[in-house]
């Protein structure tokens, strides 16, 4: 289920996105809904009219907007087949990892951004970990369309596969000894976001080549996760720019 | 009532923050706590072992990790008082305000950013607008000591004030004609936000000075509020720093 109109807007406009009917409460108009109307259409997708209790049991505890499409499942990729697809632009390849983020508010907000940035991929470990559901697809607003993610089962060992694979691996941390702005971001990088109540773990620590932190003015610790996150990619989006060829 | 181990030593670092006395779990140990009964100790602060339902009834619904402090509510601030607040440093002056944002977890991660990047106070509306809670404040992890919050009924006019105090009104917008590392950001400014449905509201957009882009990869159209924030107050915090003599 995908629920609300931007989610549902970008999973129409995604040709290799299945879909299989959308549907829209009853008495909805206006140009949004024109516009989803039209592109089901373009696709010959069904758009069926539903009562609000219908769509409330297709998504319980949902915002969906009155809004709500149907499609196969989120499928996770493979490890090897998100380092594969990111082999695209090497010298310039970030691939995300999350240790152990349990928020699924901050999750989505991180998947968001780095499908904004053009982040090749996403790691995240299977257990303790929040993971792709509906409710963390809607907070996407669609943006997961545009990131592979991988769930793997050691996520120390996965970042010892992209090691091999050349990527540096780099951690955010407060108590990071260079500024994100000093570090040279021009090489394929593995960004690894530690939890929200303990930060990055010893062993992933340990795993890094490198731990860069977000100068501030010193009277606040730390960030929210995704908002860390935000501000690397953003950096790292900046830098690559400027110092691309 | 401020819950959570964070919250509570922040509240117990500062001076100036009134905590009547702190409520711990019973049988909770570790450094942690350890470093709690020290500082409560230290001002003379009450603390108190209570059962876990005597707590979870002081903070109904909240993550609190066994700990609670009592303190007087949070006050908001004047704007007039803001902006005498804000009258160090001038031509560096950052005032942030939220055009309707809605979601509390995004306006205590922009309090907490906020306060990280030192920023001088931050605006919002009374009315359709989250409000600073105590589920809130948790979720600024204590951030909230450090920036002061003016609530007010008419935002459009908090801005017609602050332009006539010397500030510079800058909208973050996905459309907005000039990128964040183009802008000069060597003045007095107020940035505002917009809501997270429906962005910046017309009366708001008309009347900023400026309206700023992130630059993005272009696939996916906007990002998460309180990141989109955090990636701005970063650059701002950057180029000041750069910028400044």
């Amino acid at each position: 289920m995908i629920p609300g109109f931007h989610a549902v807007r970008e999973s129409l406009l995604k040709p290799q996105k299945q879909v299989h009917e959308i549907w829209i409460e009853e008495g909805k108009k206006g140009s949004r809904t024109d516009e989803l109307l039209h592109l089901a259409k373009a696709r010959g997708v069904l758009a069926l009219y539903k009562n609000r209790e219908d769509i409330e049991r297709l998504v319980p505890g949902i915002t969906h907007q009155g809004i709500v499409a149907l499609a196969p499942g989120f499928s996770y990729v493979d490890l090897e087949d998100l380092v594969a697809r990111s082999s695209v632009d090497p010298g310039f390849r970030v691939v995300l990892a999350a240790d152990h983020i349990t928020d699924e508010g901050n999750l989505g907000a991180l998947i968001r951004t780095a499908a904004f940035f053009g982040v090749q991929g996403l790691i995240l470990p299977r257990d303790r970990s929040a993971q792709v559901t509906g409710k963390l697809l809607k907070r996407t607003s669609g943006a997961y369309l545009h990131l592979p993610v991988a769930q793997v089962v050691n996520l120390g060992r996965a970042l010892d596969t992209l090691r091999d694979r050349g990527f540096w691996i780099v951690g955010a941390a407060g108590e990071g000894s260079v500024s994100i702005y000093e570090f040279d971001w021009n090489r394929d990088t593995v960004l690894i976001l530690g939890s929200e109540s303990k930060g990055l773990s010893r062993s992933m620590r340990d795993r890094c080549d490198e731990l860069v932190r977000i100068p501030g003015k010193g009277t606040v610790e730390s960030l929210n996760v995704s908002v860390a996150g935000g501000i690397i990619l953003a950096e790292m989006a900046r830098r690559r720019l400027k110092e691309k060829p």
